[in-house]
């Protein structure tokens, strides 16, 4: 993790910043590797502090590398604040107006403070050999949990028991959900967020089933719309135009080519079909630390793929009162175009 | 719930508040009942505005009362600055620098933004006679948990699998874990924020467990320390301290009591059995829908009793490398004294 600090203080050399200060546990730990619930950064040209409190000193000193680790006894902020020098970056995306304001009295002469969030979530867009065996191991273990609940059927239980038996099943296998999982059957699945209800399912429905696993930190994120039974002709085109949508999508993948354009690929197959008022979110989204992060695959996204970037491609088209289709993959941007994690397949299957 | 929004506007005008915004999301469920991921409370003397997008528009006028529910469309930030008037709080504690800068431009002529996060927090303090019993039954659902786990017994299982099958369970039942299970046996009980690890379980160690459910929003919080057979002297003894400062922080609850004078009930049985160095964290803390909220119980506590509030009463040693006892209740402070939401015994249990 040590070409982390440095890929980070070449950045910073950019904007002249003399020192950043990280806050966001979650860059916290991209940077440090330390995954406890209480630490911070400060990045310099050579200079690399982790801060902590005594609960996380062995911790600490167990799973941060290349990062000296210095626990802070009683004053955290003054800890941090004398580790600071010069134009000193912080992440005004995550710290408070009151953290700030309590951090500005602490500051020793000279140091002025600059808003620079967002560096650390630049870096980590693009995923290194180890993170993306991570991310595919997550994306596996989701595709297990599918196969083990269509085994127990989906109609005739609640999408809230189908939700919470999942997820167990992936705390079993040593994860959590990497977000709450979607069961949406019939006409909940029109709704893009809804929680499972206790709605028995039934047949001849379409059911949304979006699920993720967190694994060693990193997460995976994936949709399949199944149908229990036979759906019926309106079923099936909805169901033939979201996945034609997301094969020219997925075809489109590949690095140089933007955000927005990527999801116009699909976006203008929904439309062909007559839905384009029925698919009310963007394509996709990066996965990796978070279950959302950079970059955004959407109508407003200004970012471009880069190669060892990995992302949703999730096309849907929700009829209100009626049903939804989405299907979602995870795909790796390679030089050749894209590796998909997603090992589930994708014509639509009647179940149990 | 109008009676809240009723008393936070009380509190506003002897700050001379025109306005307060608030964008913390478990503050705006205490005032407003909304449950889900996106929401903010504008409130007035007389208005009470709260604001969320598309997806939540359903759920918010199925759950909100006496706030008018408006869907913003495009503009969020712009739809939270229409409805702010004269001297406005924001709650400084949640806000992000950024979005207090995205949020000022957007203010129209004559708003200005006053530092005033902490109201809601004051409030919530006291709970009422729904909360309480919401907060009774997540208690006395994890007291079941105990019993349950203590069935399947402790040795010779890793901490983890002691853990994870109990946060399992709380699942099961419809709840979730306030906060991640803490299972530690032997010298692990001195790590008082011990992640349950692989470590088997042994025969006469003493197990910390600390655990607490979350059901309908609110969350309980407990610890009791088990010995897995006989532990010895010097284990009994600790134990025995340990309860003794308890008992004693337990009869000496009641309203107008500092927390800081609480704490000193009992440190001052640790302290003159000599442990005073081996009780490093406060007596306790509020806990309501957040498992860690006002008021403090602390050495540093400013915070006075009153009736109506929940705390937990904590003390523990923790001896490094050897052992550890934690004793913790939760106890809605009453005019007569405290009334007991643990149901569990205290008396040192010898456990399988």
């Amino acid at each position: 993790m040590r070409g982390r600090g440095d890929r980070l203080a070449a950045l910073m050399a950019e904007r002249e910043l003399e020192r950043l200060l990280v806050t966001d546990l979650v860059n916290v730990r991209y940077l440090t590797g330390f995954g406890g619930t209480n630490g911070a950064c400060v990045c310099g040209q050579e200079e690399r502090f982790f801060l902590t409190d005594f609960r996380y000193t062995e911790r600490a000193e167990a799973e941060v590398e290349g990062w000296e680790v210095i626990t802070v006894k009683d004053d955290w902020l003054g800890g941090i604040a004398e580790r600071l020098k010069g134009k000193t970056g912080f992440e005004d995306q995550q710290m408070t107006v009151r953290l700030r304001e309590k951090l500005e009295e602490k500051l020793p002469d000279g140091v002025e403070l600059e808003a620079a969030g967002g560096m650390v979530e630049r870096l980590r867009r693009v995923k290194d050999a180890d993170e993306l065996a991570a991310i595919a191991a997550a994306a596996e273990l989701a595709d297990e949990i599918w196969v083990w609940s269509l085994e127990r059927g989906l109609a005739g239980r609640s999408e809230r028991d189908v939700a919470r038996a999942a997820e167990a099943r992936i705390r079993e296998q040593g994860a959590e959900p990497s977000f709450p999982t979607i069961v949406a059957a019939g006409p909940n699945g029109a709704l893009p967020h809804a929680e499972p209800g206790e709605r028995e399912i039934g047949a001849g429905e379409m059911v949304v089933f979006d699920m993720g696993a967190k694994l060693d930190g990193y997460c995976s994120d994936g949709t399949r719309t199944y149908a229990t039974g036979e759906p019926g002709d309106q079923a099936r085109q909805v169901y033939a135009t979201v996945l034609e949508a997301q094969s020219a999508a997925l075809a489109a993948v590949k690095p140089e080519v933007g955000g927005e354009e990527l999801d116009g690929v699909a976006r203008e197959v929904i439309e062909a079909a007559g839905h384009g008022e029925r698919f009310g979110h963007g394509l996709g989204h990066g996965v990796g630390l978070e279950v959302h992060e950079e970059p955004r695959v959407s109508p407003r996204s200004e970012n471009v793929l880069a190669s060892g970037e990995v992302v949703t491609i999730e096309p849907g088209i929700y009829l209100p009162g009626e049903l939804g289709v989405r299907i979602e993959d995870l795909v790796v941007v390679t030089e050749e175009g894209h590796r998909n994690l997603s090992g589930r397949p994708k014509q639509l299957q009647l179940v149990e």
